[in-house]
C-alpha cells in the first residue's frame, strides 16, 4: 500500500431505509460535517440518496453525482453491460480517489446499509488496498418494512432467508419451502414471479407487500389482497417466523 | 381496544449492535427525552442493554430492571422454563401498563433490532391491542459484523440466510449448502457443532467468526484458525456471498 500520509479518508455512509431520522447518530454527525458528497444516481434523475439527506447538508458542500451510465434498458448479464458498468466504477474511483489526494474526506451516500446488496460496494473493492476507507453500516431497508408491518419478524429457532426477487421461479420456490421466515428484496417488476413461488411454496397467505418502508408513500398490505403486477423500486416482500416463544 | 386517551406510550427502542455512535438518530433523541426506562437483565448483573447507553440517561430517569426469573440454568424447552418465562412475561406487562396508565412514556431498551429475535417481542405481542407502541428499528448486530470483516455481505443474485445456531447440526449443514451469503446466530456454546456443520457443507474455510461487533471488546477471525471452543454471548459466524459484480 502507498503512503495514506495527507490523503483524505472516504467514508462509505450507509443512509439506511430512507428516514433521516433512521439514520446512525455517526451517519448524521459525519453528513452534517461533509465537504465532499458524492452518490450514485440514474442521469437526469435528482438520486434517492441524495433526497434522502435533503436539507442535512451543510452549506458550501461540494456534490459529485455518479451518473449510471445504463441501468434497466439492457439485461444486466450482456457482456456490452458488464463492460459499460466495469467502465463506469473504475471512472467513479479515479474521481474520488483524485478528490482524496488532495487531503480532502469524502463521503459516498449509501442507501440502506453499504455491504449489504449496495453499489458502493463496487467501489470499495477496486479502492480499497490503496485507500483509507471507513464503512458505516444503517438500518436495513428489510428492518424497517418488517417494523412497518407491526409484528416481529423471527422468533426463537426461527431460520430466515433473503431472496433477490431476480432468481428464477423454481429456485425461489425452493427456497421458501425450507425457510421459517422470508425476505424478498428487488421486487418491482418481479412481483408476479415472486407471487407464483410464493404460492408454489404454500407461503402467499403469509406473505406482506411493504412499499417504500419508513418513507412518506410507505405502503403495507396482504400480499394476497394487491392485485397490482408490480411494485415500486423499494418494495420488500415478507412472510414473518412464527418459531418458539413461551 | 379500551381508550388510550391520558396514557403514555411504550416504546421498544432498537439500540443496535453496541456502540452508542450506531443508535439512530430517532433512538437516541427518544433516549435522551426518556423519563422511565425498561430493560432485561440477568438478576444480580448490570444488564447489556443499560450498559449501552451509560451516560446517555437524562438525569432523574427511573430505572426498571426486568430481570429474568431463569436463562441458561434449565433447558429452554422444558415445561417448567415455559412456565417461569411465561409468568415473567406476565408480570413486566402489568408494571409497564401500570406506568403507562400514569400517563408516563416508558422506553424499553432492545439489543440490536427489536423484531430481530427480540426478547421485546414477549412484551410486545402481549400488549400491542391494549396499549399505545412505537418500535423503533436498529441496527443489527449481522450488519455490524459483516461491516467489522471488511468484506461486503451480498451481491447480486445471492441468496442470504440467518441461522440460529441452536439449531440440530443436520438441519445447519443442509442450510449452509443450499445459500450463497450464510449469517449464524447465538453461537456462544455451539460453536462446535457450527463449525462441524459448516465442514460438512465445505464452507468452513470460508467462514469467519466476529466477537462483540463494534464494541470495544471487537474481535474478527477466520473461524479456521479460531481453536477455541465456544464464543461470547454476542458472536456472529458469517460467510460472505461471492455472487454477479461487473
Amino acid at each position: 500500500m502507498k503512503s495514506l500520509v495527507g490523503r483524505g479518508t472516504l467514508y462509505g455512509l450507509g443512509l439506511g431505509p430512507g428516514d433521516p431520522d433512521l439514520m446512525s447518530v455517526r451517519a448524521d454527525r459525519l453528513l452534517r460535517a461533509a465537504r465532499h458528497v458524492a452518490f450514485f444516481r440514474k442521469a437526469g434523475r435528482p438520486g434517492h440518496a441524495r433526497q434522502i439527506v435533503s436539507g442535512l447538508l451543510a452549506e458550501g458542500v461540494r456534490e459529485h453525482p455518479l451518473e449510471y451510465p445504463v441501468t434497466t434498458e439492457i439485461p444486466f448479464d450482456s457482456p456490452n453491460y458488464k463492460s459499460l458498468l466495469a467502465d463506469f466504477y473504475a471512472d467513479c474511483c479515479d474521481r474520488l480517489r483524485s478528490l482524496t489526494e488532495t487531503g480532502e474526506d469524502v463521503v459516498v451516500l449509501c442507501e440502506g446499509d453499504p455491504f449489504f446488496y449496495g453499489s458502493f460496494m463496487h467501489l470499495y473493492m477496486r479502492l480499497k488496498d490503496s485507500l483509507s476507507i471507513q464503512v458505516v453500516p444503517a438500518i436495513t431497508g428489510m428492518s424497517a418494512a418488517w417494523t412497518a408491518t407491526g409484528i416481529p419478524m423471527t422468533w426463537g429457532d426461527d431460520v430466515m432467508t433473503v431472496l433477490p426477487g431476480t432468481l428464477p421461479e423454481s429456485e425461489l420456490a425452493q427456497h421458501m419451502t425450507k425457510s421459517d421466515a422470508l425476505v424478498v428484496m428487488k421486487v418491482g417488476r418481479n412481483l408476479p414471479r415472486v407471487r407464483r413461488a410464493l404460492a408454489a411454496a404454500s407461503r402467499l397467505d403469509a406473505a406482506w407487500l411493504v412499499e417504500n418502508a419508513s418513507m412518506t408513500e410507505q405502503r403495507v398490505v396482504k400480499l394476497s389482497e394487491a392485485e397490482q403486477q408490480s411494485a415500486p423500486y423499494f418494495s420488500i416482500v415478507l412472510v414473518h417466523g412464527e418459531g418458539r416463544r413461551p
